[in-house]
């Protein structure tokens, strides 16, 4: 059996000093050549930032647009990228058991992705066709990056909020020690209230054009372990002018604050 | 613009005198021929039932195991239909709302569905991405039809079930009248008191191989309108020997439903 995902992401981050993810979102109107020149363009990107990024974060809903091409060029770009570059699909898949066993198979052998992220919503059932997967690893989706966030995620759920019930649930479901959580550097708060709740790793996107707070957030997170807390930034590092320079940045800027934390 | 999805889901179940919808999720297990022998399964049961049928269904989760050559099979079955065959999109998509247009650009735009299924976690902003597409149908997953569907959906939240809760932001995200939502015949308690709760038209999943109460969840479900009441069955009709006969029984069981109703 491979070895478990979360050690796999520890040894990458420590041999690279970085918690940095770098998404892979193409934008048709932003990168021209359709599927294949979003192939192409991030590849480059993944060449460029390799040596800076912990793992890679595709989000499926980009190379959706593209059409059943969009789903080639994801694979492409899958089987090009360097030998042992994680990539953790971020395509926020749930349904009832048979299906989710489906969508299992879809992103760890079809895709032959190193983890993937889920909704919480269908409940611990649903969960487990993910979590079988035990050399893979499964982020569910708990306090998101987003506006619209606190209409569902806040409420009450029987004396505490919702994102803290999704991230009890998570914990039942990780008998494999395969479970991750997806919290949004725009709501430090809510990070650090998850980090006293609970010990899962996390995965942190919102930073660059959302608008999160990478430097409060990192804190919130940080337990000392560099597999608890990879942080995701996809347009600031893909658009910019010299995407290895940018990822170098970043990952120098996570570094100095996890070394005052 | 095209006409509304919801009148035209009404018109096909109105020539029909059919509420029934058919999910097409192919198993590879029960497929010979791999992604391609999935499409002209899929394509033959279409051919046998659509004359029963008001919708199909097919389940993203079971083309994407067959990786990039799913998607493409899909396609081909959507674009092999008879004419105005109508296409729901069980694929469960959310993000936050960059992505989540996104989403709506693949399922709409490049898959040509008529209508989508969504998580309703990531709130209103995120929801408002698919139902900006108009003339398209946006399916909010609201109690859906698997075990572990109390683990958070039946939790108190502020005062009423979860699930209650995520039918009200459904409402609130209606303004085209395109939005309803999906609720599981195994669970006709709760579809009632959905109905009590919300004028949405339903998808109802779950009879056949999943157990679901046909005539207890369509008569709670009712209120007049056959676009409302659109209940799915999948493996019972793929897998029959004769899949016509099959839908033809089940949509006549649904009308005895109805019409004592």
């Amino acid at each position: 059996m491979a070895e478990a995902f979360f050690d796999r992401l520890r040894a990458s981050a420590q041999a690279r000093d970085s918690v940095l993810c770098v998404g892979l979102d193409p934008e048709p109107e932003r990168i021209p050549g359709g599927a294949a020149g979003a192939a192409r363009f991030c590849a480059g990107v993944i060449r460029r930032t390799h040596e800076y990024a912990a793992a890679f974060k595709p989000n499926s809903a980009f190379w959706e647009q593209y059409g059943p091409d969009g789903w080639k060029a994801l694979l492409d770009v899958r089987e090009g990228a360097p030998e042992g570059t994680l990539f953790v699909f971020d395509a926020k898949r749930a349904d009832v058991g048979h299906s989710s066993a489906a969508y299992a198979r879809a992103a760890f052998e079809a895709l032959g992705m190193d983890a993937l992220t889920v909704h919480a919503y269908h409940g611990a059932d649903s969960l487990a066709e993910f979590t079988a997967h035990v050399d893979r690893g499964v982020y569910v989706v708990c306090r998101t990056s987003n506006p619209g966030a606190a209409d569902l995620q806040h409420l009450d759920a029987a004396g505490r909020p919702l994102y803290l019930r999704v991230a009890a649930l998570a914990e039942r479901v990780n008998a494999a020690g395969n479970v991750g959580l997806v919290a949004g550097t725009t709501a430090p708060e809510q990070v650090l209230e998850l980090r006293a709740a609970s010990p899962l790793p996390f995965l942190l996107p919102g930073i660059g054009a959302q608008g999160g707070d990478l430097e409060a957030s990192l804190r919130a997170a940080w337990n000392g372990d560099p597999a608890a807390c990879l942080v995701n930034a996809s347009r600031s590092i893909l658009y910019a002018d010299d995407p290895g320079a940018e990822a170098a940045a970043l990952a120098r800027r996570m570094r100095a604050v996890l070394a005052a934390a």
